[in-house]
């Protein structure tokens, strides 16, 4: 089976932030492929990976960069495949460029903009895409969403149970 | 065929920006439907809205709101199909407040935020996830995306064919 | 005698934050409940929550999220309590995102904004709707701003006794 | 009965926004007055208003200004009574410096903000706290709000009766 | 000779603003190419444009864009030329993203920012650019820093022979 | 005597605005003279402007200017007198960069900043200041103040006179 | 001799920062006093001190406040005195808030803001002030402003002379 | 050979920044000067600084500054010579002060704002300019273009080895 998501990172500095979407992808069991990119120093290696990657099966695209973050506007140029922007918090304005340059995006051109280090909820938005055609990611969302409402559940007896003192101590 | 495409209105005030959403689908042969509702006053309608639509058939859901847009979130905390949301400008802050309302979801209920009124990319972003699993769209996707080259190239050349003040007095 | 404020917490990491306003409470002697819940990750156990409020007997509701924090506005969707919302200070944007989800509501369904991170506050203000009907608390609440007035003549009766380096070290 | 609401304005320039707010606490049935103060130009006028307001018979203060809007906190520093602060749009800054001024209270003396321009849930607001003690206007509150939910479903069905254009030419 | 300042706009929208690049570049004697182009939708055109700016012997490229304006960043991305960047003011954020997206470059392939709308100012940026190596342009531009002084002289004589009232008439 | 005041602007654009200043300085009888200057078009002109300032018998300088508004900085980099500056609203940042580049002066150079746009409050502070060592001014500034709490009182009672609704129609 | 600057903090937490308007204070010989009070926890006690400043002999106010940083604003409503707001880096704004809250002052009631955190600019613009009828502190002046440009003479020297690593290693 | 690059620094605490503009002129082999001024504290050394520049063989300014960063702007205003502007991230506002100071210049004093600390990209950027007549420079700049495509295309060769925790474990 091919890759079905390619997620490609502007700097190797944002490893450890998308190391979130590596995991998350995982969990759902949706192959991936992890690149380094960059929109301003290779070019042409950036507008190559884009313009192969619906022949060569990938699905969605997720793009993280930080400060004038181009890389994800850069990819969708090239390419009718989804991409999912990560803006990265760095620099002094600690990652408004970088939203700004990636949901600011003119007409013609969509990248779908998640938080700022959004890392992980670019994950689930490429699985709920690759869900649409696979049943196997679409019961698994089904059943994340049960465990996200479960832990607040389970957090919120034990509150009940501990009080707030109890509950801070535990969890340190 | 069922209906593929969701479009939630936080208000009917949102209308004449998101018809450039609907006419963007139209244009790409996708069926669509159009509501009204809201997060705040109708959230019984949105939660239900959001709960019945992946058995309903949908695939995507495009939500706009503007304000404290609750709309996308609230509604993708209800289903595991991909919400795009639209922050709308409106109100003294231009729509700034809607961009982080929905872009800046926590860890795990992703929304897919496009720019400010970016209702048209909204459209184009459905159609790219609706093309993954439809060869007739993805095509139309392709030759969008060269008329989009197409009309760069046009009007690059009637520039310097006309010269700025001939361009702009044929433009008016 | 029924509880009368239900503080809600978007994640148990604001639990630190909203000590504040536990404390502030049981200082003013109002009884009050403390759930964890999510208007994303949990949209169910929340809009329940909202919803039977009133008739448990809650008089304020007092809510606190980060990022875009829809928790109180969702909470004050489904109740005619009045509810109180507290930005957090988290993620990239330092809280501003949680101001303005929050701030910012449409009209129809208001919430009350405090600071960002003003859990203290929070808990004045609903002691504040409390006393209106409540002379225990009325003149609890008068002690204090008594107290308040006090305590910064105290300190600046210091100050001038000190001097500034007297101060600084005595204070260290 | 006593007046419940005192409206304070901090110009007469804010006077047609409020009205926004005068007509809602007309429709739930409260009593309130309307005043012209200033926390800058007639501080002891402020200052004898907020500390009267309470023997006075008031519940509720709501206070709008623009600018460096410090007329609620100023009113807040002299009264127990709840305040409700109106960061008014004007000026160079569009509000965004009153919604500072108004929300950003430090620890110890709370103002209750809403939206910028938000005139008409500061009403609403003030009528969900008056109504912790009056069942008339609960009432009235919860009919508010089914009228708010029946609203979204009349503009919906219309919407789905009409089409796009046809909803948009009725409405214009 | 050959033209020596490629002017790219992102979008025929930016050329009544790019006027003031082109009548000051006329005014300095320079020339100049204008060319719209576009990063997103024309991504191999730019990177054309840019790939063969040095060899067809321009010097300088100033490049107009809104919004996420990653048309400076992309060019500069191909060419060893200084780029300089316009941030237009244009969509909700009335250009601030525009100019994060162009000042904010990551470093390696830097991008010269001038003011949002400052066409004027990246045609004279440009001038003093070529003025290093053609006397002809430094001299224009040593009597244009004359005349600047000279007409705010002119401009304050004016005002001190006219009285405020008087010149405010004479003016309009 | 001589002049106790010098106005100084960046712009003849910003004439109009600066009249409030004029005319307040009028009210309260401390002459003035205007002058048409600017830190980067006439810097030498700038410069000698506050170098003998405090010789020619000037007291305090108030300089407008908008966008990257270094006038009032430069200003007070030639002299000891008290500078105030004077953000104009102008540009697509709408004053917010002028009031940095005026209020964020580095330690050793002062400047005073007004609100952006405050001409009028840039000639009540001067007028306090001149006051200092003028008991004719310093009288006028007791009257201004009453006069001020007195309007607000004035348009109190004409509102509780009129209500809402004819105090808004007497005054358009 | 009667005291001529008053300072007064909101907070004690001030004391640290405000340590560089005292010691700019003595260095110029300019008595003065220095106070805590709070324009919302000590309301009382803060117009009284702005009411009696001028009979006092007080010269200057110089309030630094944090937050929704009312206190100059408030001081400047009961006194015809000069106010020098300070505002304070605090709270999830870092003092934007208190910038806004400070400058932003409506027409009528000036208050002169120097930079967040500028408690030194304070005291120099208080002493630039006072110069005006004190020879001796003008001539302080002067030569603290030939000592500002002979610093930056004796860093240049040092600079030219040890080079970037001998400078820097000088320096820790 | 003259000098062709001066390096301004507004003050000794942006020396370790600007050692990376230093370096990376040096790698380009391009002749340097640095300096410490101030457009405040040392206006004429400045001014004159500026005048003197381009009769000393300068080709490009490079200044940097925080704050109300004046200083590129001032330069500017006395010399034809490109200057670029370095905002410094520095004080509350972590530089965005600085960079409407430098950005926003009005028309017809240009400044060539780089990034926020974008002391590298400055250096570049003045290559860039000096390479426009200077051959050996163009040649270095293409091989550092070539470089910066190389290190991402062995960065993502060395991810695609060793994958995330391998690539992880060796950098740190």
């Amino acid at each position: 089976m091919s890759v079905l998501v390619g997620i490609v990172l502007g700097s190797d500095s944002d490893l450890p932030l998308m190391k979130d979407a590596v995991k998350t992808l995982e969990k759902f069991g949706i192959s991936y492929e992890l690149s380094i990119s960059s929109a301003h120093r290779a070019p042409d290696k950036t507008a190559a990976y884009a313009r192969t990657a619906e022949s060569r099966g990938l699905k969605v695209i997720i793009a993280a960069a930080g400060l004038a973050a181009h890389l994800p506007g850069v990819l969708a140029a090239h390419t009718v495949l989804p991409v999912i922007g990560v803006p990265v918090k760095s620099g002094a304005l600690d990652g408004v460029d970088a939203l700004y340059s990636i949901a600011q995006m003119p007409p013609g051109i969509p990248v779908a903009s998640v938080a700022i280090n959004g890392a992980k909820n670019a994950a689930i938005l490429a699985a709920q895409i690759i869900a649409l055609s696979d049943d196997t990611v679409r019961q698994k969302l089904h059943r994340f969403k049960e465990e996200l409402a479960g832990e607040v559940e389970a957090k919120d007896a034990r509150l009940k149970e501990l009080g707030v003192d109890g509950y801070l101590s535990v969890k340190q």
